[in-house]
C-alpha cells in the first residue's frame, strides 16, 4: 500500500508533461525513482504516522521525499568514481542508461526535490512541522548522516576498521534515513516526546536489522537474487559483523535485535503489528 | 562586508572540530566553500533584506545557504564527467585536490547543508518564513532551475540552440539563484507584494547582466584573469549572445540592462545605491 501510494505520487511529481524540466533530466529522474524498490522508508513514515492516527497525503508526500533522497544516493553511489555499478534493481544504473553527467544531475535534482516536497504546504498545514521535517531530513542525509557514512565507507576500502567504527559507518550510511523515516511520522503525527523517542529508536533498530540482514545475504546468499551485478562489498573484504563473528553469531544477534525492536513498539498495542511484521520481514529476507 | 560575514559564518559552520563529520569530508567542503569567491549571492540576500530594514544573523545565514548551493554546483560542474576542470578560482578543483568520489559527496553535503541552515530557527523565528525560504531555494536550485539549466547546457554542446533557448538555459543555470537571492531577502524582510516583485525582477536582471558580462569576458578578455584554466565555452563554440551579435551590440545591450535594473530599485531611494553600484560593478568587470 505504501509502495503503491509512493509510486503513484512520484509518477505524478516527476511527470514528463512538466515542460519546466528538460526532458532528459525528467527521464533520468524517473529511471532512478520509479518502477522498483521496496519503498521501505516511505512505508516506515506512513506506518509511524498511522500509529499516531494520521493518514492521508501528508505522510505519503514525506515518504516520497525520503525515497527521493534514497534514490539519489543510489544514483551517486553507483557512479564510476564510487562503486562503479552497471546494474541496480535489475536495470542499468542511471549513468549506464543515460550518461555520467546526467546521472550526477539527476541525483542532485532528486535531492533538491525532496526538500521542495517537504516545504510544500500540502505536506502539512503547520509550517513549524514542515520546517522540522526539512531540518530532520537535512541532518539525516547530510555530512553528519548518510553522506558522511558514505565518505567513511570510501575510506574503509583502504583500511581495517574497528567494530565500533563499522557500527558508526552503518548507523550513518543506512541507519540515519531509517531513523528519520520513523521520526518524520512522529513529527507529522504530533507524537508525545515519549512516543517519538520510541519510534525514533525503532527506526534506528530497523535500519540496523536491515543492514545486518544485508550483510548476511552478502555472506550466504546469491547476490544476483538481490539484483546486484557483483558482490562488491565482499570482494573488497569489508569488515562487517558477519565477517568478524561468523554467520551463526550474526543470526543470533539479529534475532535479539528483532526482539528489542518489537519491545519498542509493544506499547502501541495491536496497531503496531504492521511495523512488527515489517521487522521480521526485514530480518528474514536472508532466507 | 557581506563577503567577510559569509566567510566567517561558513568557517564556523564547517568547523573541523565537528566530530560528527568525517575529517576528509569537512576538508573537501571547506576547500569548496571557503577562501575565495565574490559572494555575490549572499551580498544580494543581505542587501535586499537591508533595503527592507532587516539586518543581523538571519540574512547572513540565508546568504551562506545560497553560497553552499552555488559552491556545490561548481564542485559538480568541475567533475571529469561534466566540464573536467582542474582549476577553480586559482586553486585545484575539489576532485583534483581530493578525489572524484569525495568531490561528489562534498557537493551533495553542501547542497544538503543549505537546507539545514534555512530550516534552523536561528535563520528566522517564524517557521512560515523558513519553510518559504526552503521551498524557494529548492525551486531555484532544482530540476526546473539551476540543475535543469546545467542539463540544457550539456545538451547545448552537441547542438545549435536558438536565441530564446540560450536565454532559457542561462535564466535557469545562473539566473535562478540570483533571482532567489533577492527573493530570499524580500521574504525575510517581509516585503510588500510590490516590493518583492521589484526585488525578484532586480535579481533576475542582475543574473542576466552578470551572465552577459561573463560572455564578454570570454570573448574579449584574458580568461586566466578570471581564474579559469581554459576558455571551455569558447572552445566548444557555445552560441552566446556575444557570439551571435558581436561585442559592440552586446555592450549596448548590457548598458540597457543596467538601466532597466536600476529603474527597478529606484523607488527604494538612496538606500538602493549599494545594489545599484553592484549592478554597475557586475557589468564593468569585463574591463
Amino acid at each position: 500500500m505504501a509502495a503503491a501510494a509512493t509510486e503513484a505520487f512520484l509518477d505524478r511529481a516527476l511527470s514528463p508533461d512538466n515542460a519546466a524540466v528538460p526532458e532528459r533530466l525528467t527521464a533520468a529522474m524517473r529511471h532512478a525513482a520509479l518502477g522498483a524498490g521496496k519503498r521501505l522508508r516511505p512505508f516506515l513514515v506512513i506506518e509511524s504516522a498511522r500509529l499516531l492516527g494520521l493518514s492521508g497525503d501528508g505522510p505519503v508526500r514525506a515518504g516520497a521525499a525520503l525515497e527521493c533522497v534514497h534514490c539519489y544516493s543510489l544514483v551517486h553511489d553507483d557512479l564510476p568514481a564510487m562503486d562503479d555499478d552497471d546494474l541496480r534493481r535489475g536495470k542499468p544504473t542511471v549513468h549506464r542508461a543515460f550518461d555520467e553527467a546526467t546521472a550526477i544531475l539527476a541525483g542532485d535534482a532528486l535531492l533538491t526535490m525532496a526538500f521542495a516536497l517537504l516545504a510544500d504546504p500540502a505536506t502539512d498545514r503547520d509550517a513549524r512541522i514542515r520546517a522540522e521535517l526539512v531540518a530532520g531530513l537535512a541532518q539525516a542525509a547530510g555530512a553528519a548522516g548518510m553522506v558522511g557514512g558514505q565518505q567513511l565507507d570510501l575510506a574503509a576500502e583502504n583500511q581495517e576498521l574497528a567494530e565500533e567504527e563499522i557500527a558508526r559507518l552503518q548507523a550513518m550510511k543506512t541507519g540515519a534515513l531509517f531513523r528519520y523515516a520513523c521520526e518524520a511520522g512522529a513529527i507529522m503525527g504530533r507524537a508525545s516526546a515519549e512516543k517519538r523517542e520510541r519510534l525514533v529508536a525503532f527506526g534506528a533498530a530497523f535500519g540496523a536489522i536491515f543492514q545486518l540482514a544485508d550483510d548476511l545475504i552478502d555472506a550466504t546468499g546469491n547476490p544476483l537474487s538481490a539484483g546486484k551485478a557483483t558482490a562488491k562489498d565482499a570482494g573488497r573484504g569489508k569488515a562487517t559483523f558477519v565477517a568478524r563473528h561468523g554467520v551463526s553469531e550474526a543470526r543470533a544477534r539479529l534475532a535479539g535485535m528483532v526482539d528489542d525492536a518489537n519491545a519498542l513498539i509493544a506499547p502501541f498495542g495491536k496497531e503496531g503489528k504492521v511495523l512488527s511484521d515489517a521487522v521480521r520481514f526485514a530480518a528474514r529476507r536472508e532466507a
